[in-house]
């Protein structure tokens, strides 16, 4: 996601230190303590500005999320929502996707929600899409065994990849939706991010996939 | 595929055994025999009118096609193609897709294709449609190691169904298209199927991909 440079943004996460957490890697292993609590963690990597995981996180009390973003502008926004919502179960972080296992203990991320990635349309920059193979290995050390990724984007190009991606890697589809909002029963639970709501209003078909990590052998 | 009843196909296809195999379970293990050469050999599970197998076969005479349907009136129309192209690569039967491995050695086969097959929308008709596991398993039997299923269809729940299936059967997604027609590489070598043809002149999305059993312990 892509926002203007927003004046003050670093200040803004500082000085609010309760909900994005300063050194994160200070609780690899720990989580349970920050949270208060030993529900189960579920992390979106590219947050964006926020709207999915604050939703997710008032319509699921007994989860905790942490919301995921590198950059800067985006998360400082997500920021704002979550000091809106002021829900005990939202934590966020500013830290790069590719250095997960830095912040996250073996298996202890129970589900990773990937929404409206960057498409990263270019072959050259095959693997920066967070559906590439090297991601995957990431998610899979941070999750159990089978644990599951959920993911949902309006990019045909990203979605065609990533089926194959995962697939690929080893991952087993557990179910697919190629036009998400024709799904009335999904559509009761769904929590829409700010892109999903403006995209799905002008017509573009949503996809989404659940998929889940092998057992290990 | 649906077509009305036809006066005459049995006889039809009785006076054409040349092209419409009467005894197939007899070349179990002996189809380069009957073709009269060692060509690989795929094989189309619902070939509807034939248009699909035939338009294949005049592109590729290297390979060797059969095409197989279980609705008399069907394959009927098939024939009338096939006797038109009059190519010595096409071969027919009249035989269920569920049988395959009556009339097939163990990778006897090379590819199987799968082209608008009934989608079977009801849960209790799921074991009818051509990805269901017990379908898989006979492909697989009748494929080598790593063999490959193509499919496509315009049927949105079937494509969501089959990704699912094929990939909790254990086949692993070689390339996924959301929109096939929008692909102009491929659109070069695309065959396409008499529905093919028509769906998608009425802007009809075309779903396809190519997935491939895995090694064999």
């Amino acid at each position: 996601m892509r926002v203007r440079n927003r004046k003050g943004a670093a200040e803004h996460l500082e000085s609010n230190a309760h909900v994005v957490v300063e050194n994160p890697a200070d609780f690899k292993g720990r989580w349970a303590e920050r949270f208060g609590n030993d529900h189960p963690i579920h992390i979106e990597v590219g947050c964006g500005k926020g709207g999915f995981i604050t939703g997710m996180a008032a319509q699921n009390p007994e989860i905790n999320y942490i919301a995921i973003d590198m950059q800067l502008s985006v998360l400082s926004h997500a920021l704002d929502k979550a000091l809106e919502a002021n829900l005990p179960n939202v934590q966020m972080m500013l830290v790069d996707g590719a250095a997960l296992t830095e912040y996250f203990e073996d298996a202890e991320v129970s589900r990773v929600y990937l929404n409206f990635s960057d498409p990263w349309p270019k072959t050259r920059h095959e693997k920066r899409r967070l559906t590439y193979k090297s991601f995957l290995e990431t998610y899979e050390q941070i999750l159990p065994p089978e644990g599951q990724v959920h993911f949902k984007t309006d990019n045909r190009g990203l979605f065609e990849y990533s089926l194959a991606s995962m697939s690929q890697y080893g991952m087993i589809l557990e179910k697919v939706w190629l036009d998400l909002h024709a799904d009335e029963e999904f559509a009761k639970v769904n929590v829409m991010t700010e892109y999903e709501a403006k995209f799905s209003s002008k017509g573009q078909v949503i996809y989404r996939l659940e998929a889940k990590f092998p057992k290990r052998g």
